[in-house]
């Protein structure tokens, strides 16, 4: 039981080696079961996408709400590393000159400028497929239908209707295909869509881990649903406040492409009264499992509060 | 039971068409359970490059293997749809100006080029999603393990050690990262990867679909090798023989590059003699169905005399 924010750091840092380690495995040369060859730059760039840095934060929740149902190990670790190896694809993706076009992330060259363009896209291609082979891998849980729905999950939330969807509307929110100037609702969708949908089914996987029950997967999708939107808030207060300095890569995208955030429609004021709110609600969804979900609790206020 | 190529022909086409309603559905703006919003632009690409034309040649393979267990409806025609889902994206992504750099496909303008570059990375990476989230579909077999087994081989003949390796180590065969001399044998794995593991599965899909015992599925995976390896030679040979009038896409793009082939190594009648050998040993593998697999049968001849 987590209470003091001290102890919640060291369990974050805790579960973040602990991916880490899962994640290097996943990606080393030895580990796979085929027979076929694994181009040795491609694996690099996967590597260099992957491995060595991030809060891990999906993998954390994951992980902290499988606890809820006491299910550990290899399990939620690794469907955890799943839904961050989907996480990795998408930023690697997200960076390529023909979209977001960064030259850094965490302060490291993005994929397709430490190697090549063409390389860059077959190692996110590559990372989303892995992410459903560790998911449906036996290893992951012993039941098959457990495997399935995972699948499921990961592919409703990062797809078309989820993360790429939302990336794609965010393209278009920057007045590529024409004008677009987007009301509250448009771009709390987008938001949910683009980040939010992965961010819940992190949570979401944990009580598909734990076989929860009906209530219990209710209250934890309202949960993460609030914590998704906390999330994008804060990142939208963030892109106005921080300097380029402390996150090690461009701030105040948003603004330089035109785009607006919640901080247009409601201020700064206003967003970080929402923010709060959020943090309100999802942790008022955990009542059911009562002090057990304290590092959940926490988790909420961490995103909300991570830099702002 | 077929036997003439008249009745293959007319099977192939009425499967063909059976899974472009398939798709149809599958890429509609109804069709989905999710609350998100499906952005248009995308879906238009996403059809762009996966409705209206192809032999449907992989779903095909796993409608006629299934078949072979009497399995047949929607479970096959749906994993058919969704390897053929997956076969799309890895042609968009292929075209890209990065990559292959293709105007044409099929006659028709390449994603890129009838919407933009980032969308046509989107709608790639879509295509893979929901590739998984149609196997993961209750809808596709009542048995979560089939389901997960249909998605971990799907991922392994498409990741890493399957078709997108082979991509990479094909980008590297032109000698873009250092010069690369490819002998008999490495370029006989980049082809195993590239293109045949995608097909060696959509074979083995049909009989985890049919529940196959081990006999069965190791008949089913010789069979499925050698006819990923005649698809191969035979492209070669096309690459050689063709003219891009015919075809509707460029050829002689191999010579061109500079990249090496079987017909570089075989000459072209060795070439054309590896390609009957390759059959005769998928059709022989055959021998344990007797005659229900008599489409299959034919199937591999006209993998291998498509146009030669």
């Amino acid at each position: 039981m987590m209470s003091s924010t001290g102890s919640f750091m060291t369990r974050l840092s805790d579960v973040a080696r602990d991916v880490e380690a899962c994640l290097e495995t996943l990606l080393s040369n030895e580990a796979h079961s085929g027979e076929m060859a694994r181009p040795a730059r491609l694996i690099s760039a996967m590597r260099h996408a992957a491995l060595g840095g991030g809060k891990r934060l999906r993998p954390f929740l994951t992980i902290e709400t499988a606890r809820l149902f006491s299910r550990s190990g290899a399990g939620p670790l690794r469907t955890g590393s799943a839904i961050e190896l989907l996480h990795c694809y998408s930023l690697v993706h997200d960076d390529l000159p023909s979209m977001d076009d960064d030259d850094l992330r965490r302060g490291r060259p993005t994929v397709h400028k430490a190697f090549d363009e063409a390389t860059a896209i077959l190692a996110g291609d590559a990372l989303q497929t892995l992410a459903f082979e560790v998911l449906a891998d036996p290893a992951t849980d012993a039941d098959g239908s457990v495997r399935a729905d995972l699948v499921l999950g990961l592919a409703r939330a990062s797809g078309l209707g989820g993360m790429v969807g939302g990336q794609q509307l965010d393209l278009a929110a920057e007045g590529r295909y024409g004008v677009a100037e987007l009301g509250e609702n448009e771009i709390r969708l987008l938001q949910m869509m683009k980040t939010g949908a992965l961010l819940t089914f992190s949570v979401q996987a944990g009580a598909i881990l734990g076989r929860a029950d009906q209530e219990r997967r209710q209250a934890l999708r309202i949960y993460g649903r609030a914590l998704g939107a906390a999330f994008q808030v804060a990142d939208d207060i963030l892109d106005r406040e921080a300097s380029a300095e402390s996150l090690g890569k461009r701030t105040g995208k948003d603004l330089e492409k035109g785009k607006a955030t919640l901080v247009d429609h409601l201020g700064m004021e206003g967003a970080k009264r929402e923010c709060r709110r959020l943090v309100s609600e999802a942790q008022e969804a955990l009542g059911v499992f009562g002090p057990a979900a304290e590092t959940l609790r926490e988790a909420v206020r961490f995103v909300a509060e991570r830099e702002v």
